[in-house]
């Protein structure tokens, strides 16, 4: 349908996959991780530092791009990646998750229909529904388009997540028409300005339960999408449970196409998903803590802040070829952290991207090795080894 | 005396000098702007978007670094330089004008012997001589350390401002003495882990008053400094009488050495003090209004968060190669304002800085083809138009 969208697996090991991802912007090697640009900026980064750190694709939120700026200001100025500066692979996600997540504050009134909220900036009452959120995205113009879904919360019981799942494969439904829609005519959508070649992705729902991931998982697949996303997790629930409902959940996906499982996660969480079949991810993690002067290493996280790194002139993690491993000591970050300094919060996201893209690089170096398995293990032993040590030490 | 320190004039044309100052950490192109690294970081920059933009020399804050995270602790990790990962020429200033301009909230107290004040880090008593703040600036280890200096305010009476030049020429006899010691025998100092090769400037003071310039002139040249710095201006005086005062100070200064209009200034000022022969600034303008949404431009300055700038998809200054402009839209930049993204800050400092350094640079080509006179009323003429049809479009 797309011509320009594809993905094609080069390597498998065990359930781990390595493929690359193709799209009107680029290539992306999987599996791959997406650095968050909540309001088309990746925060403390430039694209230039983005590019440097190794990252192939941004995400960016369709919640926040619609309220401020605005998707038919953006769609004006050319698109997303002209006016973010991003000319790499992009992917919006579908508004929904912001508008649960953000729950109360938005004073949140979700029908059978769409969602009404508002506005977190100042207030004005706004509705979106799945036709709204295509919209917004087709006039975004990212490379992948998220259809707009229902995210659980955690714990619900069995009959609210049915309920939530239901709606969600209706929205799916909705979403899928209407992104279709505009794919054979673009032109027709008011506000179009330019020719987006855009892939978009299906998410499967369902919370903790098996019987009704599955039934997600069937009737959102049959509904042809470019892609599959496994929403709901990393909402609450214990790590091992979010685990088995990967595990279980990828594997009623199509083999030949991307699977990516939204807003996850921690380090050692993307490396077994990773054995789980799963080849994209996003998180805030390495970016928002990275603010707060928790950096990543492979021996576990450090915070920036703590007293036992004032006189340290080691780097963040000894060995790392980040720009700030190579440049900085801890004692020099710590001093910018309690100074309040931007650029501390610069430095600190380029060393806790690098080393994410980093990890991704090395599965994916594993995957082709048929070495997976070895590097799991060795990865969540050093990395949970250290953390603790650490956290005493802090 | 210091081997590694020397600055040779290449050109000259009218008041206006072009030169080479070498230090042990590379040469700088003279009239030269420093960027203000206040707390050993220029804010929203790496070291790297500082090479980016042209910088060649960084100034720091004794005063700030001296409260936290503390000379020795820098000392000991390797000086200055080491700890900022800034490899090219530093300059720290005195601390004795951050003190003064801190004034009230730090309740200062000044006598013979030097300032009392409190922390406005955590409110602790602090006391700095003449000798600490040289001893302070030598652990530091930039290529060039300041004088301690007494800061007058504007407006004050001749009596006020002969009281405290006469004081700072009793300070400049003391961090002469002082600073010279230590250049003899680093070791001695308690604390000194390296043994940097400085140089000292000495500082003009004297108000407003010509006759108090001249004896303060007089007599710090006589104490032999490696250069010289005009300082108390900038303070709140109108810009014709800092303009005349620069001039006049200028010319009793010797025409070997480089001379430093200290905390100066926007960028007309910058041309009009180049025209009277000083070759080096400093000042938080171009970063600090870069934080707060103000970008000069060979135009006059814009305000990015004005709303004429909301649909506008032109640069921040049509034909500026830094990488902003090559990069971001007004537009863009406006939204990463208005939604307080850290890359605004930093996209703006790239902006501002490359403004002044790039000015500082065809300055240099003007004195160098002798047409400095051409430049100086080409680039007043079109400042100053521009600026005020923005001030009226904003």
């Amino acid at each position: 349908m797309n011509e320009t969208f594809s993905f094609h697996l080069t390597h498998t090991d065990g359930g781990a996959r390595k493929g690359k991802l193709s799209t009107a912007h680029g290539v992306v090697d999987t599996p791959a991780f997406m650095p968050v640009g909540t309001r088309g900026s990746v925060r403390a980064m430039t694209p230039r530092d983005l590019r440097d750190v190794g990252a192939q694709v941004v995400l960016a939120n369709t919640y926040h791009l619609f309220l401020r700026p605005g998707d038919e200001r953006i769609a004006r100025l050319g698109g997303l990646h002209k006016f973010m500066a991003w000319s790499g692979p992009l992917l919006t996600d579908s508004g929904g998750f912001q508008v649960f997540s953000l729950g109360k504050r938005l004073s949140v009134d979700i029908d059978d229909e769409g969602v009404s909220f508002r506005s977190h900036l100042d207030g004005s009452k706004h509705r979106l529904t799945p036709d709204d959120a295509i919209d917004i995205q087709v006039r975004l113009g990212a490379d992948i388009a998220m259809m707009f879904d229902e995210c659980t919360a955690f714990p619900v019981s069995s009959d609210e997540a049915r309920v939530s799942m239901e709606r969600t494969l209706r929205w799916a439904r909705r979403s899928r028409e209407r992104f279709l829609k505009w794919q054979a005519a673009p032109a027709s959508l008011p506000g179009m300005m330019t020719t987006p070649t855009q892939a978009q992705f299906g998410i499967i729902q369902g919370g903790v339960f098996p019987s009704l991931r599955e039934f997600s998982a069937r009737e959102t697949v049959a509904m042809d999408f470019d892609g599959y996303a496994i929403g709901g997790l990393s909402v609450g629930e214990p790590s091992g449970v979010m685990s088995s409902v990967v595990s279980r959940t990828a594997m009623l996906l199509p083999v030949k196409q991307p699977r990516y499982l939204m807003g996850v996660g921690m380090p050692d969480e993307l490396v077994d998903a990773v054995a789980s079949g799963v080849d994209l991810f996003d998180c805030v993690l390495p970016t928002r803590n990275a603010r707060n002067g928790q950096l990543f290493t492979r021996f576990g996280p450090i915070s920036i802040k703590a007293a036992v790194h004032a006189d340290d002139d080691a780097p963040p993690e000894p060995g790392c070829t980040c720009y700030t491993c190579q440049h900085f000591s801890r004692a020099y970050l710590r001093h910018l952290h309690l100074s309040n300094e931007i650029s501390a919060a610069t430095l600190n996201t380029i060393h806790n991207l690098h080393f994410y893209l980093d990890t991704m690089r090395r599965m994916r170096e594993a995957i082709a090795f048929g070495s997976f398995d070895k590097f799991r293990l060795a990865f969540q032993r050093t990395y949970a080894r250290r953390s603790r040590q650490e956290f005493q030490g802090d």
